[in-house]
């Protein structure tokens, strides 16, 4: 158990006017207790109440696990057998107080399992949505996170420099991106991987969200690969684009504007800077070379326990950013049909501008 | 969409009198849709009425996927604004109607965000836990899913012997784990492997659900490997035990009393037979031995679309097996301090017996 994140979590819990807060297993579970409990049909479930000491209700068998946490935390373990698994949940529930509560949950994450054993136990505890509270709580990494992003950039770009040779003309998309498993692995990644990696040749790099597929690489193709590691519970996720053998002249028109679009994005990146301002920096670059329409998704994303979090990098996203917000800038030019380009970069904010994390090469190499 | 599923899970609404279920990503709505879909912050729902036409909600950049169901199905789809994404939801609910229904949800997936969106859309509708239904829809196996458990353990068993001649002695667990998960992709499996392979070496193959650590392989140790692939969405989940070098006698003991209950196991597996009777079959075999107390998790689990799923092999469970159910059988003897051994073979309940799917040897081989 991390004490002070449960601190900083009652502090966040009073600002949005709750009385506690509900977890179960997911990224926020982990970033207060320092442990990865797995989602499975014997629920794990934590709760903060805004004053009283912390509950927890596990199975049995991983009981051991928050031991060292001592008399700060109220530990209610569970058998095999329904009753038992009532009983901790009436339990728990009494320590804290059946009263009304206003409870905040994660509406991603919290499940009908867990909101059905605490409304039986607590009928009275009322379940909202908590998601600026959770936001609020994670959203600005600490040191000790930031480490951890950097050996997953790392570890990432190590994969990539040792993928980059073995890539041919012939192989399939699928078998590119199992070599590329291989080697997050190899160099370090955890296994649960942050996403599978994206392999998209020819016509698929037109398709931002495409999966690998049989298609063989084959000359002449735009590559894009978009692939991340995870370290310590935190993820990378970086793009780029390749050529395989000669490409078409307009192919390096266009990288070359996703490229400038990347740059002033990241450079646009600062403390009090909107999100919307940041979106709007690399996108002007893309409408300007008159490309706008082609440039079909947001300029970004949070990343950190979760590929996907706040903030939000795009249009109309009036929210300023702050040192400690981790984000990717990632944008690209898709033309159906034929050939897609994106680079992409994983920052942080820091407290007088930003640091691109990424460093590995952005030009666009020719492979196979 | 496989509309004979949508029929069979009509057929399991009306028997367990439902008005209608509903999915959100997962096994089941994979099941009956044969796509893939995310669970991720923009929902996709699923709503199967007992008599009317089938909704899907869903975001826009997803709404091709589902186009050749034709007018089978009424597709409402949302684009990034809120706004629309009530619309979509309010839509949906209207058309199937808005009068008191019982709705059947997967209690272990279901989560708050959608079931907020469909409360507010449609706030007589009453959610209710409908594990036996959705059980009873995908627990008898047909012949494409076996079909695609056959190739999950073939791929699984093909990446272990390409494993076995790279464990070497000094290896961490770490390491080896990679290595199996590189063998299974480089095998065929899909990357969304079932579960991360479970490498316990020495001591630590005494803890059932121990994660691999960067201990190092040593003479004399007794290592299990727990592994499986994905083919297709279906899973395998194979465990073999081997000793590094010389082991102590008594292993080769205690390997021989966990071949034994794993065989006794499979062979009270039968149409007919409760689970109870095959997690008997197996533990009276380790307890005649005088290991019973060490033998301390249930015999097996349902295997398919999920890593555990129904059926339940353990004690007091008075569920008849019947032709088509697909699980592990997996006994274990775990010396606490010292060393485990576990045996775990995945079956197929045949009209007349059980075909075990996996054919690996199980002997005590000597590796590093």
């Amino acid at each position: 158990m991390n004490f002070e994140r449960i601190d900083m979590l009652r502090t966040q819990i009073e600002i949005y006017g709750f009385d506690g807060a509900v977890m179960i297993p997911g990224p926020t579970l982990f970033y207060l207790t320092g442990q990865s409990f797995h989602l499975m049909e014997r629920p794990v479930v934590l709760i903060v109440p805004r004053e009283k000491t912390p509950v927890v209700i596990l199975p049995e068998m991983e009981s051991d696990r928050l031991e060292a946490a001592g008399t700060a935390l109220n530990v209610f373990s569970y058998g095999e057998d329904d009753a038992s698994r009532s009983a901790a949940f009436e339990q728990a529930t009494a320590m804290i107080g059946f009263d009304q509560r206003l409870i905040a949950i994660e509406p991603l994450i919290f499940r009908y399992l867990e909101f059905d054993l605490l409304s039986s136990s607590a009928p009275r505890w009322e379940f909202q949505s908590g998601v600026e509270l959770f936001t609020a709580l994670r959203e600005k990494k600490g040191p000790s996170e930031i480490e951890a992003m950097r050996k997953a950039v790392d570890i990432a770009e190590t994969a990539l420099i040792a993928a980059l040779p073995l890539i041919k003309i012939g192989m399939s998309e699928h078998d590119l991106a199992a070599e590329l498993v291989v080697q997050l692995l190899r160099a370090g990644s955890e296994p649960e991987l942050p996403f599978q990696p994206i392999v998209a040749s020819g016509p698929n790099s037109a398709l931002p969200h495409s999966t690998p597929t049989e298609r063989m690489l084959a000359p002449g193709d735009v590559l894009i690969l978009d692939w991340g590691a995870r370290s310590n519970g935190y993820i990378s996720d970086i793009t780029r684009t390749f050529a395989v053998g000669d490409v078409d002249p307009e192919l390096n028109l266009i990288h070359q504007i996703v490229l400038e679009a990347n740059a002033a994005g990241r450079a646009a990146a600062r403390p009090g800077a909107t999100c919307h301002a940041v979106d709007q920096a690399a996108r002007q670059v893309i409408q300007e070379a008159g490309y706008g329409e082609y440039f079909i998704h947001r300029t970004g994303h949070g990343i950190g326990l979760e590929a996907h979090e706040p903030p939000n990098i795009r249009s109309g996203e009036m929210y300023a950013l702050e040192p400690g917000m981790t984000f990717t800038i990632e944008p690209g030019i898709y033309m159906l049909g034929s050939a897609g380009v994106r680079i992409e970069d994983n920052l942080l904010i820091t407290n007088d501008g930003q640091e691109t994390l990424t460093s590995l090469d952005r030009t666009l190499d020719v492979v196979g």
